[in-house]
């Protein structure tokens, strides 16, 4: 089959790879309808994570089971179903916590590379969720995003306990950032401010429920934020970038008692206790345990309530997935869909 | 009057301070029935926080009301009243929220100096809890811890999520430690893993409510709590130290999705923000907001449900209050009650 594979630093391509096998009895097959590229990925693409040896790509993935092994009894062949990056088999005490990222059976799907045709999902009955049935064309982009983005902004919304009446910030405008919003304004906010200084993210984080935008950054964008909530700060800050900056940024944006939601994936981020001590903030993040928001966010898109699938702005076919990386790279695109 | 005065690191004596006045309206001045040293005191102490000239000491504090300025409403001369180390108006939206050591008028009572014979409280009516009657004077050490070990205890045991069923870690055993397995207990904790190598300590943990007793430090301690945990960490885990070593082993103590409350004072610490980020714990603490919590905890005293008056194991004449830093810091003592 054909598959994305990261060479080295800025080299994607599209090559011949293995076509998976069920490995284990609690493995599933899926044939992918539709995969994308993540913010996460432009890490090792930029090299500023190492990059060891040729890398098979991508953790986003719906599809239609193919295959599934001797002891999988939740999907079957022909079903339409998402997963997310961590395969989890959602029975052990963390999984029931609500935690299946840490769950302590999990595989990391980034391994596997679901940037390809065909995928194998380990521990598939803890990790797949069936749609209801085989969905239109038009709602492969809202699933895709269920998959990653969608649940990791909400994770994120959650983490920073947002709630009806309260004034949330999210920092980042990639699509994590973006779909915080959307999180945010479902889960009842009543002032959603997108920190954003990019046209075209703005709009989206606006036709997604945010009710202001601040362009500023660092100190300059804290001294907004406490402008705008009478010197106190925000109750929900969702942090959705991973810098030393935008955690900072974030803590500081937060008032006394308040709860910063971080899940932007943290690099090279070392947080002054004295200052973390003294700001009493919460703090909350982490890989986003998609899979416990799956049903509820497959349930809002398949009624149509929200429409998360409007961060891709580039679709390609996978063969073109250096395109892909290149534009989001180039902040040219927001999100690319990869049409296997 | 007498009153504690720091003059450099390991130099403190009872000098003569002018007596405390009403400056603001909004002031009460009490003549105290008992002080104390706290372990926050240690720090500039032992030299690790700057001394900037000759300081007044002490932020603990109960006693009878002398004078009240004319905008005080709810504290009248001739009561028995307590408050805490930070005053605060109780009526900002900070405060309503539940975090009043971030008031926004707060004023810090150690630059009051409550290690004497009388002390003016800023903003009374917020600040101070008056008692049913004058207690009798067996009371008087656990009505001295709610000002603050106590209530930091509880705090902690609160910002850690403690409930009922949960296994809970208590990471120091100080007086905010062991009181925060008090907390634990009241809170209904199932089983409280109290880390100490102290004898006497040991004893006053199992006392207050500890289930076991783990004498490992660092990554032994983490290990050790991973051994009792099936692997996988405490729910609960409320850190009383304030170093780098105390907050990781803490942290790393606790299970995906589990809960850090953290109240000792932060020193030196910065936490790595990608062991942070895949470690999934929430996180939260800060200086205690331990006006919150004084009207329940007055109450449980009152009742003699809680002695959490038994930390202190040295009394002493407010005179020798140098002897009662000194064995503190030698540990020959957990507390030192003062008798102005």
């Amino acid at each position: 089959m054909r598959g994305v594979i990261l060479y080295a630093p800025g080299d994607v391509r599209v090559d011949e790879r293995a076509d998976p096998k069920i490995v284990e009895p609690t493995d599933a097959v899926i044939r992918l309808s539709a995969t994308c590229v993540c913010g996460s990925d432009l890490w090792p693409y930029r090299g500023i994570e190492a990059v060891d040896g040729p890398s098979p790509m991508g953790h986003e993935y719906v599809g239609i089971v193919e295959e599934v092994g001797g002891d999988v009894r939740t999907v079957e062949p022909g079903q339409f179903v998402i997963g997310s990056f961590f395969a989890s088999d959602n029975t052990c005490e963390i999984c029931k916590a609500g935690y299946q990222t840490s769950c302590v059976h999990r595989v990391p799907m980034g391994a596997l590379g679901a940037q390809a045709e065909y995928l194998r999902v380990p521990l598939a009955d803890g990790t797949l969720v069936a749609t209801p049935d085989v969905p239109p064309d038009d709602l492969l982009p809202s699933l895709l995003a269920a998959s990653d983005v969608l649940g990791t902004g909400w994770f994120g919304a959650l983490a920073a306990d947002v709630q009806p009446g309260k004034t949330v910030v999210v920092v980042g405008d990639g699509a994590v950032g973006l779909l915080a919003v959307l999180a945010a304004r479902q889960l009842g906010a009543e002032r959603i401010i997108a920190m954003s200084r990019h046209e075209a993210r703005q709009k989206l984080a606006l036709d997604f429920g945010a009710t202001a935008v601040v362009t500023e950054r660092g100190d300059d964008g804290v001294a907004k934020i406490k402008d705008l909530t009478d010197g106190l700060g925000a109750h929900s800050v969702i942090e959705a970038v991973g810098t030393q900056e935008s955690m900072m940024q974030a803590i500081r944006s937060t008032r006394p008692g308040g709860h910063v939601g971080y899940v932007g994936v943290s690099h090279d981020v070392e947080l002054p206790g004295q200052e973390l001590f003294f700001s009493h903030v919460h703090l909350h993040g982490g890989p986003a345990p998609v899979r416990r928001f799956l049903p509820e966010l497959i349930d809002l898109i398949w009624n149509r309530t929200i429409d998360p699938g409007k961060v891709f702005d580039l679709t390609l076919p996978l063969d073109q997935a250096a395109e892909g990386y290149r534009a989001m790279d180039e902040r040219r695109a927001i999100k690319t869909l990869l049409q296997p």
